[in-house]
């Protein structure tokens, strides 16, 4: 059994992370932490009650230590890289599903974040923790640096494509809807039922912060830098991402080209799966897979992406690294 | 022309009354202001771009007095009896879509919003504007207290029964289910869109403020003490009331005679349309209509109710009391 | 392994017991048999694309016996009853989901359905499947009549004080409303997404089929006839019943000593909790409690009971009582 | 007074229809026409409930004649062609709401829809019901092509961009987000409730009939051919389209430039508002404008899209239309 922490569990991907640790046969829920909402988990959200009876407390690193493999850190970035080198000084690995470990120069972190990187020297050493793209890697790691959600939805759309240069490496056009659960608890007059029901809109025009996480990573797989206009979108519903990306084929292609390409590179993948026709988003929500749906139209490619921002896009994910960091069918609890 | 000031046009019912306004033949809107957020409307509401160019401005009560014939005034409770005295002494009628001049007896106010009442002379004079039961009264007053959402759609379906007295005034049931516009504007973690999404559950149970104002009309109508169990529930959707009233019979009736007296009692009512099957919610909203229908079934009366909240049961019902204070149709700007 | 077919499983019960079997880690899923869509199981529901890769066949009762120990029965209510007796023939315990078993009266059945009872040998043996009220019986049964999902909130919310004598036996009013997934897989233009979405309105208004079924157990547990007005209302989203019953108290009786006794009464219940407030309907989505909130307010007893229409409702019930059937833990594959 | 005639009034876009004639000041519904769903318009849309008396007729063209100046042809496509040349020649002006004029080229409007165009001659004198772009052609026009949708979106949103030569003329990429309510009244699986609640999914992947509708405006815009790479996707909410156009600048350009240039092309347009930040969908719906926001990001010029698609996607539009038709002023019903 691998005990596990969760590290700032009042959060919506800290509550995630402890409805799927429910379900895994060889995961071992022992230490719940908080900052300011500690108590009874089932307080803070009342469908864990009769199924956890644990408190949230506030972190204290020798209990920590003494009950914890490895901690799911799901604080806030900008909080996370003051908390990260304790929790591995206290000997957990350490899966962060915060942005702090994701850029890997510290430089683009401060741009994009506004601060200074506080942990320079663990940022060096974290794994970017999308499997298909890093396993063996994060075998090795003590660090994994769980991805953003939409990050996961376009670099796993995108990835086959740059790989095998089938499209050119100018500008990716990612267009994104994501339901609300994104935008996390805290209540805002945007995602105010009454002004978020039967509503849409477009937000973070120009500068949202998973662009230059995009980028880095398929840079990464085209070998050769790629630029990524990602436009997100706000959609009146709880749970999921749907991206269409928009590119430009390099030389010919062709539909069944591209499924086939899909199929091929994905073949040994457990949570992805290639689609003849859109994906539906409601087929994805509540699971970990990421489905997709490569195409050609009026000469572009164009790829359809959906997932569940809370569980491919955050808590499944960083469990299915978790299960990959302790040796463990990378499934488990996660189908 | 009527030339009308909006009070409070910040909140959901100030705008929702500016929206209905706007379609007004013969009303005009002149004065729009606002305690905290004041500037152009259209800044605070993006509906109204393009459309109303006049800015919310602090009151001020002799541009008040020049300005307009009639306030509607869109204040919380609490605050709106230490505004209205100004209005009317501005020389302005005043339709008051708060609760504080709705119960008559100011020790009932104080018990049920916990402060006292500060303007009793006034409180004295306020007529209740239902106007399928006040109509005279309000054509002659200068003080109109706006009904409340609940009580609207209570009322208007157990009035004919308690008049004609076919049911029992022992304790009615109201179940009632309410849109999120009910909640104002304000956002709170209950109605956070990820956490209201999908959700339904009871609030307010055993001392929701609208049940003494439910009691002290029902009781008007019936001639006698009627108590009332009101017990209100949020839904997920944006606009209107949805209430279920069961009530104990007195003597035989059947379904049929049911529907005869509602069809008699609200004959001549331009807002009141009496169904043969279930209303449904989304017939009636974005209209002043209330829709009833009455049935007999297990050996007792039900009576369904739907209406808008924000607009027969506060905005549009404001706007047919004014246009009965002024003598005009009363079904201007509603149809 | 206790080997599990799905009989009916392209409907929304076959499909959510399917789900549910996934993780259940002392059951496998051994048949899919479908009347009209056979085929691969993920193209009828794309949710269960690479996860189940098992096709829908046309029931064949020798497979049936071959491969399993029980069989949860899907199929609508009329078509259950011809297929049920050799489903049993076939050696196989059978839950069934429909209504065919639910009412021990043969001749209730026929007024309540319309049509004459097609297996009334099996119905007398037919124990109904409500655990917290019959669990010695299910452990014997070959057929359980697994409860509708109405019947299931409604009769844990009153047999406590129906048992106790806290509440009289006159007729209860039992008002609910429930997400459209109860409305079963069938577009019709009542639940059309532009007509349902942002609607709500009362059905079945005094003949509603469940109606008879909670009768039939609340006069069970009460020891004399119990009369029940029950109206269910349909709402704006997907899963869960929301339901608030009204009785008159027996005696006097305060809301702590109904917390006492609902407490006491459910207290080794797994899948039954009491709460203190409200509960929210969306904290019990996706799972297999029950949760319910007694009070006393206005000289009534009042409850509020939340499940979810699927799982406790439906589904998840029906694996509950397998698991008892089978002499397994009752919480596997639930919690 | 105009006297107006809706064929088709059976259909959301007929009723949409209706729901504005009732509040336009210078016309007067006269004629209700439909081919199977006959009898009170009141009682297929309960919402008219005591707002209009009048039945749904079996169409008669000497009735027409006699009772109308014009007809709102709400018929689907295919259908419409058959009628509109008996509407022109019962002596009324018409604006079609279905695609069957929209398509200059009946070779096109053959590939597109399938079938070959039933009336040549009219299609020929059909002018595009645009009035931003063909307002002087409407006034002298008798048969008015109703634009879509998803062009009214677009075609907006290029125009100034194309005119003035500031993207190139290679492939536009179009990106737009729907309400169900542009999918029709027939039920169907896709948007049965609970399959499209909580859902988004991409359709018409590839060959959406609204491509070339788009590509001919905006190749007249731009004075040369234009491609257009459209892809359109359901969202769960009722009204509403959100697009997102991606294109290449031609030259520099800056987003305060785009601003301008937008400013200056729509200046005395009542109906289309240019913004600084993303448009809201909800801002919008229920209203006849189109909102717009063009930008300049990571080198693509990026123009986001809000309007409703019963009003200025279709019923609002036509009512613009008529309003051109006969010399009214141009927002009359529509504010």
């Amino acid at each position: 059994m691998v005990r596990v922490a969760v590290v700032g569990a009042s959060g919506y991907t800290g509550a995630e992370s402890v409805e799927i640790l429910l379900g895994h046969p060889q995961a071992e829920l022992t230490y719940l932490t908080g900052r300011r909402d500690c108590g009874p988990l089932s307080d803070l959200f009342a469908r864990f009650k009769g199924r956890v009876s644990m408190d949230v407390e506030p972190l204290d690193l020798s209990r920590l230590a003494d009950r914890a493999d490895v901690a799911l850190c799901c604080l806030p970035h900008k909080t996370s890289m003051t908390c990260v080198p304790q929790l591995l000084a206290a000997g957990c690995k350490v899966v962060d599903l915060s942005a702090d470990y994701r850029l890997r120069d510290a430089a683009v972190y401060e741009q994009t974040y506004g601060l200074k990187h506080a942990d320079p020297a663990n940022l060096a050493k974290a794994i970017y923790g999308l499997p298909e793209l890093y396993r063996d890697q994060i075998r090795q790691a003590d660090l994994v640096a769980n991805p953003g959600c939409f990050p996961t939805a376009a670099i796993l759309a995108a990835a086959p494509l740059l790989k095998q240069r089938r499209v050119r490496t100018g500008t990716l056009i990612v267009n994104a809807v994501t339901g609300i659960s994104g935008a996390g608890k805290k209540p805002t007059a945007a995602f105010h039922f009454p002004n978020m029901n039967e509503n849409l809109f477009a937000y973070g025009v120009g500068n949202h912060r998973h662009t230059p996480e995009i980028e880095q990573i398929v840079s990464d797989v085209a070998g050769e830098k790629v630029g990524v206009l990602f436009q997100p979108h706000a959609g009146p519903f709880d749970r999921g991402i749907f991206s269409t990306l928009y590119m430009e084929p390099q030389g010919e292609v062709t539909s069944e080209q591209l499924f086939e390409l899909f199929e091929s590179f994905y073949r040994d993948e457990p949570f992805v799966q290639i689609c003849r026709t859109s994906p539906h988003l409601k087929d994805v929500t509540k699971t970990n897979y990421c489905q997709l749906f490569p195409t050609v139209t009026k000469g572009k490619v164009v790829v359809f992406a959906a997932l569940d921002n809370m569980v491919k896009g955050a808590a499944g994910q960083a469990i299915q690294n978790m299960n990959i960091l302790f040796g463990l069918d990378e499934t488990l609890g996660l189908l």
